[in-house]
C-alpha cells in the first residue's frame, strides 16, 4: 500500500518500473504455484481422457529398461557398448502408441537397414576398384546421388504416408556403411551386429506392445468413425430443441447454453478429423488380424464413410449459422414447416445412431434403413406443406427466408445421411458384418446385397415398410466371436 | 486366339486359370513399362509443382556428402568411425524442408542431448553409491521412471507440437549415457565427442539450409493463407456464371465443366488445410527474422485468418450443394433476387482478393473496405427486393426455396468475409504492415486504426464512399524493402 501511494505522487517512470517489477516478484511464488497446479490438472486430465496413455508410457519404460539392462550387462562383459546402443535407440524411436505404428516403424527400420547395408557394402566394394585416391570421390558421389534421390522420393505422397521412416533409415544406414572406412570383413560383422540388435529392440517393442493392453489403430479408427456419426446425430437430435425455442428463451437459461456449446463442440471436431483418420487407416494396414478384424479389413471404406460424415458436418456447420441468427417467421408458416423439418432431423439422427452402432458392433446396418426411408418421406411431406402454404404479404416473404434456408439445409443433410447409409452398407458387405440374412452368398463380397433387404412400400406420402429380422442374429454373433481368436494369432506380415 | 478357343470348349478350371496367368504374364512387360512411365510422370509433376523440392533433395545430398567425407577422412586417421556416425545421423534426421523445421529439430536435438547427458552422468554417479549389486537395479529404476514420465509428456499437446523430437532424444541420450557402463571420465569424453559431432552435423544442416534457396515456413504460411483467400474469391467470382446459366447450358459444354471442376477443387483444399497451417506456424516461430518478417512476427494471427477462411469455405461447400441441384424458380422472381445476390458474391470476391494481395505484399488492406461495404449494401438491396416481391401461387413458394437458400448462404458468406477483413486489419496493425496513413501511432499496435480510415456515407441503399489514397505508398514500400536485409541477418535465437 505504501508503495502504491508513492507511485500516486508521481516520482517518475523509474519508480513505477520498480514497483511493477516488485509486484511481479512478490506475486511470483503464488503465480508459479498456480501455474504448477494448472499444469498438474491438465496433465491429469490427459491421463484420465485416455488411460491407455498412462499404460503406454509404462510400457515404453519397461521395454527400455529391459533392453538397457540386457546391454548394460553385455557391455560390462564386452567392455564395449556400441552394439547395445542400437537396441536402445530402436526401442526409443520405434515404440509408438498403436500396434500398427510400432509394427510399421519396426518393419521399415529392419528392412531399410538390411537393404541399405547390403547396398552400402556393394558401394564400398565398387569404390575400392578406383584406387586410394578415387575411393573417397566415388563414395562421395554415390552418397550424394542416393541421398538426393531418396530425399526426393519422400515428397511422393504414397511413400511419405507409408515408408517415410524406412527411406530415412535407408539413407542413414547406406551413408554409415559406405563411408565407415572399414574393411569388408569388419563391415559384415558391423552390419550383422547392428541388424541383430535392431531385431532385438524391434522384437521387444512388438512383443510388449502386443502383450499388455494393445492399442489397435484399426479399432481406434472404427471407434472414431462411429463416434463421429454419433456426434452428428447428437447435433441433429438437439437441433429440434434449439429450433423450437423462442428468441427470449434462448437468452434466458445459462445452464442449457453450456450444454448447447458442448453439443456444438461435438460436431466441430468432425470437421477436422481427416488427418487423424488417414494416419489411423495407414497404421491399421500394418496390423495383423485381431479380434473381429481380419488382416485385410477394408480400412479404406472407413475413410469413405469418414469423408461423407465430414460432408454432413459442413452442412451442419451452415445450419448452425442459421440457428444462431434470429428467426422471426410468421407463427402459422413456421408451424407448418416445423413438423416435417423436425421429423427429417430426428429421423436422420436416429439413422446415424443406428449406423454408428452397426459400425461399432459390426452387425448388419439394416435397422437404419427404416429411419432413412422415414426421413425421405418427411422431405415429401415438407413439399406438400409448402404447396398448401400461401404467403399473404411481401413482408412475410422476407421473414420466411431463414426458415426456408433451414429447411433446405436439412434436406441436404438428409441426403448426406442417405449416402452415409449406403456407404456403411457397402462396408458391411465388404467386411462381412454379422448379417440378419444368413443366406448371403460369400462369392459376391462386393454386391450391395443388404441394401435390397428392406423395401419400403411407398407412394409419395406412404409409410408402409416391410422388415424381416431373423432372431438367430445374436446366436450367430456369439459364434463369430468364438471363431476369431484363431485369426487374431496370425502375425504373418 | 487358339488358346481362347480351347477355353471356350470348356476344358476345366485349371486351363482357365492357366490362360489367365499366361495372359497376365504376356501383358506384364507392357504393364510394367506403362507403370514405370506413369510413376516417372507423377514424379516429374511433384518436382514441377514445387521446384524447391528438387533443390532441397540436392541440399540434403550435399550436406550428407560433406559430413560423410569429413568423417571418412577422420575415421581413417583415427581408425575408428563411431563419433563421426553421430554427425551423419544428425544430418539425415535433422535436415527438413523448411528452415524452421530444421532449426527446431537441430536445437531440440542439441539441447536435449546436453541436458540428458548431464542427467545421465548424475544418474550413474548416484547408482555407483549403491554398490556393485545395487547399481543395475537403481539404474534400471531410473531409466524406467524417466522413460515413462517423458513418454507421457509427449501426449501433452503443447509439448507434442514443439518439443516432441527433443523429448525423444532426451530419453535416448539419458538411457545411452546412464547404462553405458563406462567410468565417469570416459563418459565425459564420450558425451563431449557426441555433442561436438552433433553440433557439426546440425551446423552443417543449418548453414546449407539457410545459404542456398532457403525455404521459410513463415513465408509458406503467408502464401498459403493468401492463396486460400484467393481460392475462395475464385469460387465466388465463378459462382455468378454458374448461377446464371440455365440447366440446359449446364449439360451442354464439356470444356467449361472441366474448368468448373478445377474451380471447385480450389476451395475444397481450404477445407482441410488446418494441420498444414498449424505445423507451418509452429516451424515459423523458430525462424530468425528474414526479409520483411521480424523474429516475433504474429504468426498466430495467420492461423486466426485461416480458421475464418475455413468457416467461409464450409459455407461455400453448402452453397455448392445448392448450385448443383436444379433451380427452377419463376423467372421474374429469380431476376429480382439475382442482381443483389450476384453483387454480394462479386463484391465479396473482390474484397477477398484485395485482402489476399494485402497479406502477400504486406501492405495496408484498406482497399478491401470499399468492397466489404458494397457487399453490405447489397444485403440491404436484397432485403428491399424481397419486400417488393409478391408470391402469387403456392407452387411458386416451393420453387423459390432453393433460390432463397442460395441468397441466405451468400449473406452468411458475406458476413464471413467481413470477419476475415477485420482479422486481416488486425494482422496489419500487429505486424506493422506498410500503411497508407503514415500517422498511425506505433504505441497502439492492437488498435484497429485502419478500420476507421474509410467511412462510407451510407443510408439503407446509399453508395457514397470517401476514400483517400496517399500516392506515396509505392515509394515507402520500396524504402521498406531496402531496409529489411538488416533484419534478415539476425540469427539471435
Amino acid at each position: 500500500m505504501e508503495i502504491d501511494q508513492r507511485a500516486a505522487t508521481g516520482q517518475g517512470k523509474g519508480v513505477q518500473h520498480f514497483i511493477r517489477g516488485w509486484g511481479w516478484l512478490k506475486a511470483l511464488p503464488g503465480k508459479s504455484t498456480n501455474k504448477a497446479v494448472e499444469v498438474a490438472k491438465s496433465t491429469k486430465k490427459i491421463g484420465q481422457d485416455d488411460p491407455r496413455r498412462v499404460i503406454h508410457s509404462l510400457k515404453v519404460g519397461l521395454a527400455l529398461t529391459l533392453v538397457s539392462l540386457l546391454y548394460y550387462w553385455r557391455s560390462l562383459y564386452d567392455g564395449f557398448g556400441v552394439s547395445g546402443m542400437w537396441a536402445v535407440m530402436t526401442v526409443v524411436v520405434v515404440f509408438e502408441f498403436t500396434v500398427g505404428a510400432t509394427l510399421s516403424k519396426s518393419l521399415n527400420r529392419g528392412f531399410a537397414t538390411f537393404f541399405a547395408g547390403a547396398l552400402g557394402v556393394g558401394a564400398q566394394h565398387l569404390a575400392c576398384l578406383f584406387g586410394e585416391k578415387g575411393e573417397p570421390i566415388v563414395l562421395g558421389m554415390l552418397v550424394f546421388l542416393l541421398a538426393a534421390v531418396s530425399s526426393f522420393t519422400r515428397f511422393i505422397p504414397r511413400i511419405k504416408a507409408r515408408y517415410d521412416y524406412g527411406v530415412l533409415i535407408f539413407i542413414l544406414t547406406f551413408s554409415l556403411v559406405s563411408v565407415s572406412g572399414y574393411r569388408i570383413d569388419k563391415i559384415l560383422l558391423f552390419a550383422q551386429q547392428r541388424l541383430s540388435t535392431i531385431v532385438v529392440g524391434g522384437a521387444t517393442c512388438i512383443i510388449i506392445s502386443l502383450s499388455a493392453c494393445p492399442v489397435w489403430a484399426g479399432e481406434d479408427l472404427q471407434k472414431l468413425i462411429a463416434s463421429n456419426l454419433e456426434k452428428l446425430a447428437n447435433y441433429l437430435e438437439g437441433f429440434g430443441g434449439e429450433y423450437c425455442r423462442d428468441a427470449e428463451e434462448k437468452q434466458g437459461v445459462g445452464d442449457s447454453e453450456g450444454d448447447k456449446a458442448a453439443l456444438l463442440q461435438g460436431y466441430k471436431s468432425v470437421l477436422n478429423s481427416k488427418n487423424t483418420e488417414e494416419s489411423l487407416a495407414n497404421f491399421a494396414r500394418w496390423e495383423p488380424g485381431h479380434g473381429r478384424f481380419r488382416f485385410r479389413h477394408p480400412w479404406k471404406q472407413y475413410l469413405k464413410i469418414g469423408a461423407l460424415a465430414r460432408q454432413c458436418a459442413y452442412r451442419i456447420e451452415a445450419l448452425n449459422g442459421y440457428i444462431n441468427s434470429d428467426i422471426q417467421a410468421p407463427w402459422e408458416f413456421r408451424n407448418k414447416l416445423q413438423g416435417s423439418t423436425l421429423k427429417m432431423s430426428s429421423e436422420s439422427s436416429k439413422a446415424l445412431k443406428a449406423l454408428a452402432s452397426a459400425i461399432k458392433t459390426m452387425t448388419d446396418p439394416s435397422t437404419a434403413n427404416f429411419h432413412v426411408e422415414n426421413s425421405k418421406t418427411a422431405i415429401n411431406d415438407l413439399k406438400i406443406a409448402l404447396k398448401d402454404t400461401s404467403v399473404e404479404t411481401p413482408a412475410d416473404l422476407q421473414a420466411i427466408l431463414p426458415i426456408a434456408s433451414v429447411a433446405s439445409t436439412i434436406i441436404e443433410i438428409t441426403r448426406c445421411v442417405e449416402k452415409i447409409s449406403e456407404s456403411v452398407h457397402e462396408l458391411s458387405s465388404l467386411a462381412h458384418f454379422q448379417s440378419f440374412e444368413p443366406t448371403v452368398s460369400p462369392e459376391k463380397p462386393h454386391g450391395l446385397l443388404h441394401r435390397g433387404s428392406i423395401k419400403p412400400v411407398l407412394g409419395s406420402g406412404g409409410e408402409h415398410v416391410i422388415i424381416t429380422v431373423h432372431p438367430t442374429s445374436t446366436h450367430s454373433l456369439e459364434n463369430k466371436i468364438l471363431e476369431t481368436p484363431k485369426a487374431g494369432q496370425r502375425l504373418d506380415m
